[in-house]
Formats: structure tokens, C-alpha cells, sequence
């Protein structure tokens, strides 16, 4: 195989990592949120964890089976974990900081893999 | 509740409605071309359908639950149930003709979800 | 087409809707529990909506693809709609009473398709 | 933390992470089933594929988020793993036979979990 296609699934393989990293740190995030005595400040936050679970899970799915719309799925999936990142960020708890990073991590990732 | 809160709310529901329709047929045609004796020549087909059950669930999902990203994820459902349309309208068995007309009404709503 | 099988297909379309629509009020009951001012006491069932709406999704998908799997599934699929009926009866909104009210149809006809 | 803690925390984190690599080994080898000239006698393994990837994908969102029914999800998913390993470990191509290798690991970590 030629160097080439192997850094193509290397790049391919980061980002499904990422993606799977960032599910499971906001699946994580929210049932903490959850807990939280300020959780009616967390409504937003929360919100987003839904939607950014579902996409980095589908993404995930996505780029493995090699589907013609992985970039755009990815595309989409980066604008969903910025916003995530950013609203996590606002909280002090180590879960909301763990999940930002991861967050943004995969936001990296993905729009590398839309470009 | 006023004329356009409810107007607003049936063009979500006629949305959601399409996309689960569109699930369903999209699984159904998936089974059923994988016994039809020139599977062979569905592959890209049935992997256009893979694509196609998981953006439809997952935009109903969205809509559902009031996202933000719910107009985003509408309208790369309509790109991939485009794609699904034309592939499945190749074949000349019930169950591509079937699921080619529920991606086509799918596409419609999530076009017009989008805009 | 004989009425066993006609029958047989009814059944699992009044299933596939019932998990549909219990999806789509999960989706709209944890959106709404999120806004409630007393949401600090919601958590169980927030968490319950999370497993409800994720099982019934991937129930109507098996049902759909006339998976071997989807007896097994469906069974699941009853045991956490009653608990989430049961979490969300315990709440007076509208959201709550109707969301509950899909669990248990949702469930009834679950229990149905796996026996 | 105390140790028993840790040693839960652990045994979570290695089923989650065989989860998801079953999920992306299905997803490879059900996009390079479809491109294998004996198609027509891969349907089985394809269908179970299908209930594979959609299960373990589940499985692993259950259990971060920690759910009262990851017990329950994963003891189906233990389940429709070993249906999987079986049937890809009929074809002697490396991706089936990778497969089935992943498959089996879930299948024996979710049992851990769901013991």
C-alpha cells in the first residue's frame, strides 16, 4: 500500500478516535452536569452534549464505512463540537473541562478530514 | 398559540413524519435488495441506503428535540436522500420505487425545513 | 398475500409507529423538563427519557429491517418505557402526561412483538 | 478512589473501547462485503452486520452514561456478537476474519459487564 493511502487511513483513524473520545466525554459530561447543583444554569450546555453526542457517533460511523458524505458529516460535526467546547468551557468542574478539550480536539480533527 | 407557532410546528411535524417514513422504507429496501438475485449490482445502492437510515433518524431526532443544528442536519439529509432517490430509482422492483418516492418527499420537507 | 402475514405486518407497523412517537416525545419531554424551574428534581427522569429515546430509535430500525434480533430488542425496549411511563407520571406538565402516556403504548405494543 | 472503584471504572473503559472497535470493524467489513464478488453468499453475515454495528454503538453510550440498563443492552449486544463472529468467520478474507475477531472480544467484554 502506498504511503499515501496509509496516511489517509491514518488521518481517517485519528478522527474516528476523536470522535469516539468525544461521545464518550459528553455522555460522561452530561449525566455529571445532571448532578450539579446549578444545573438549571447548565440547560444550554446540556443541550448541546445531545446534539454533539449524535453527531461524533454518527460521524464516527461515517468515516469507517468509507460513505461519500463523510466530509460533509465531519463539516458539520466540527461546528457542533466548536459550540459544544465553548459552552463547556464556562464551567469549572473537571468533567465540563475534560469535555471541552475532548471537544475541541475533535473539532480539529474533523475539519481536517472536510477539507 | 398563535397561526404561526402552529404552522411552524406542523411544517416540523410533516418533516419529522418524512424522515420516519423514509427510515422505514430505506431499512426495508435495504433487506430486500440484498435478496434480489443481482445484488451485485446495488452495491452502491445499498450503501447509499445505509447513509440515508441514519440521517433521516438522526434529523428527526433533531427536530424533535427543538436543536439548533436542526436546519444544518436538514439539509445534508436532503442531499443524501437526493442521492438515495436517483440510485434507487434505477431499479425496477417495488421496493426501490417505493423508497426512491419517500427520499424524494424526505428531501422535499428537509429542503424546506432548511431554508 | 395471506392474513397471517398481512396481520403479521400490521402488527409490526403499530409498533414501528408507537416507538416513533415515542422517540418524538421523549425528544420534546427532555427538552421541556430542561426549562421546568424545579428541573433539579428531574434527573431520573431525564436520564430515563436519554435510554427511551435511544432504545425505541434503534427498535423501530430493527423492526424495519426484519432483523432476527428484533423480539430481543422490543423486550428491552418494554422494560424502559414502563420505568420511563412510571418517572414521568410522577410530574403534573402536559409534556410529562403525554410523554408517559407514549411510554406505556409504546411499551404495550413492544411486549406484544416480543412474545 | 478506592480500588474496587477503579477496577469498575476499568472494566467499563474496556468494553466501551471493544465496543466501538467492533463498531468500525463491522462498518469496514460490511462496505468490503458488498464489494466481494460472492456477494450473493455473504446476506447473512451482512444482515448481522447491520444489528453489529447498531448495538455496539449503543452499548457503549449506555455505559457512559453510566444507564441503569447498560447491563441489559450489553447482554444483547454479547449476544448479536457472537451471532456476528460466527458467521464472518465463514469467509476467508482478512477483513471478515478481523471481524469476527473483534466481535468475539466484545462479545466476551459485554458478558463481563452484564455478569
Amino acid at each position: 500500500m502506498s504511503t499515501v493511502v496509509n496516511s489517509t487511513m491514518q488521518q481517517h483513524q485519528t478522527c474516528i478516535d476523536a470522535c469516539n473520545k468525544c461521545v464518550q466525554a459528553c455522555e460522561e459530561c452530561l449525566s455529571s452536569c445532571l448532578k450539579e447543583p446549578d444545573v438549571q444554569a447548565r440547560v444550554n450546555c446540556i443541550n448541546l452534549l445531545r446534539d454533539c453526542i449524535d453527531i461524533c457517533a454518527l460521524s464516527a460511523q461515517f468515516m469507517s464505512r468509507n460513505s461519500n458524505y463523510a466530509k460533509e458529516i465531519c463539516n458539520l460535526c466540527a461546528t457542533i463540537c466548536d459550540a459544544c467546547a465553548t459552552e463547556c468551557a464556562k464551567f469549572q468542574d473537571t468533567h465540563c473541562k475534560q469535555c471541552a478539550d475532548e471537544c475541541r480536539k475533535c473539532a480539529d480533527e474533523c475539519r481536517r478530514m472536510a477539507a
